[in-house]
């Protein structure tokens, strides 16, 4: 028994179009249709073809949909909910796929007052973007955090659940604010930090930008393939989770500000310490099946 | 014609257990003999085999070396130098693979007045320490960075390139003070922020350990390979190259606190101006061969 037969995204990216082949992958007799609010966007994903339809309108995408799922910069979530506010089945449950969750929530609910939302956030991702960029095996052994609010009906929550396990991915429940204080560490604040460090070596006088890349091999590398993340996607988590990135932010500053006077006081047991302390939460990461086990990530090596 | 005929490698861990198996590889008529303080560590080196023969000391190890390299933390180099002294045959060439190149030339030069030096620092790696983590190709499309000082002779730094060379990996020569620079940049500061960030995620109250674990997939787990990197090995270079990295470390502070400061105002333009800005590095890092294109570094997704 499928928890749903029609299923409309909203935005058709990384994520959005993963999504859509991931459901013809693991639900094949499920309709999925589609809106792209850039014409430009609906025409590749048209002549991808991991769609039934490609509609020309919000409103046309979700015409006889049981699942609507918004799949757009959080930033753009109210824009998107409006646009199809008027065509929405009333029996039709809405999602979304945001990285921030309570400001998602107030756009949603005032944009479709009398809608049956049940908020979303696939923990997953890639550095590229756009519908070339999707694909259906993304959601598999990922974790997917929903935040229904206290009305939001539990039969929803419970096809919602199923819906996205039968993509392959482990579905857990949380409150809208503790997601995005978590999240705030997991992915936020990581990706900040990554812009800024690939931000300051590019202005650095010093040392040109051919060394930079040249000499990336030492770790710097890592962080240049989160710091080529969607920008738009990007600025909108910041600024819908203001709150939490600030915390997490000064937190992070503080604990920086003491490691920088380790070093300049000569203070290598302090180093150490940390050190030693952060290899266990990459063994618990591996062993929990959240990262590639070979080293260097499995990067090829000729 | 070989640029050298009998290899010593002082401290067997990834990067000199990489550079035996990559000179057997490579260089098959080469002999290479090694030696560790570690007894347990040159016990696995024997059984391993990589070695044509594991000395049981530093000074037996290189009696006939024609050249000998150096792998061992930064801060040990002059005592590592200072065991080899008074065997060191007078025409060897002796180099290392250390992270800083400025303190190293210094405690290489007191420990050994009258040697041949020519500093070296292959920038590769992974997150696994030890004789068993090593392998051949490591170096393949790397840089290894040579910091010869200008008291050496010209047909040293040659043949020391000649070796790497063989290695399979691009050389480049650089000032010493240049090095300590652009490694802050490329690697230091990018391990210390890697360090920080994972060190800050264990601290957090409101957050468990478990929830930071399953939801790393939003970008936390890259940071967690590079801090899972040797603790001795990192203290060392952060001990040893304090002033580029307090530099870069400064640097990075003012340009966090000014994305804070956008992210507190709500001035969405500045955030996303870098975060275009910096997808361009990751490009020249793609076309120039230093990292896997494939989206998430090539990451297993089932």
């Amino acid at each position: 028994m499928l928890p749903f037969a029609r299923v409309t995204i909203i935005g058709l990216g990384l994520i959005g179009s993963s999504i859509a082949r991931a459901v013809r992958q693991h639900m094949p007799t499920v309709r999925v249709t589609g809106h792209d609010a850039d014409p430009d966007v609906r025409a590749r994903a048209e002549a991808l073809g991991f769609l039934d339809d490609v509609a020309d309108t919000a409103g046309a995408s979700v015409i006889d949909a049981d699942l609507v799922i918004l799949c757009v910069p959080v930033g753009a979530m109210g824009a998107a909910a409006a646009a199809i506010a008027a065509d929405l089945p009333h029996d039709a449950i809405v999602s979304d796929v945001g990285g921030s969750k309570a400001s998602v929530i107030e756009a949603l609910r005032t944009a479709l007052p009398q809608a049956t939302i049940v908020p979303g956030h696939p923990v997953a991702g890639t550095e590229h973007s756009g519908p070339e960029a999707g694909f259906a095996s993304l959601f598999h052994g990922r974790w997917c955090i929903l935040t229904p609010t206290d009305d939001a009906p539990e039969a929803a929550v419970v096809r919602l659940r199923a819906f996205w396990e039968a993509l392959g991915a482990n579905v857990e429940i949380m409150d809208p604010r503790h997601h995005d204080l978590v999240l705030a560490i997991t992915s936020h604040v990581p990706h900040l930090i990554a812009y800024t460090i690939v931000g300051t070596a590019s202005d650095l006088e010093e040392v040109t930008r051919s060394e930079v890349i040249k000499y990336s091999a030492g770790g710097f590398r890592d962080f240049t393939r989160i710091a080529a993340s969607d920008p738009t996607m990007w600025r909108d988590v910041f600024l819908n989770n203001r709150e939490a990135v600030l915390e997490i932010l000064q937190r992070f500053s503080e604990d920086l500000t003491a490691l920088q006077r380790a070093i300049r006081w000569g203070d290598g047991d302090t180093l150490f310490d940390l050190f030693s302390r952060t290899r266990a939460i990459r063994r618990g990461i591996i062993e929990q099946g959240q990262d590639d086990s070979r080293p260097d990530f499995g990067r090829a090596h000729e």
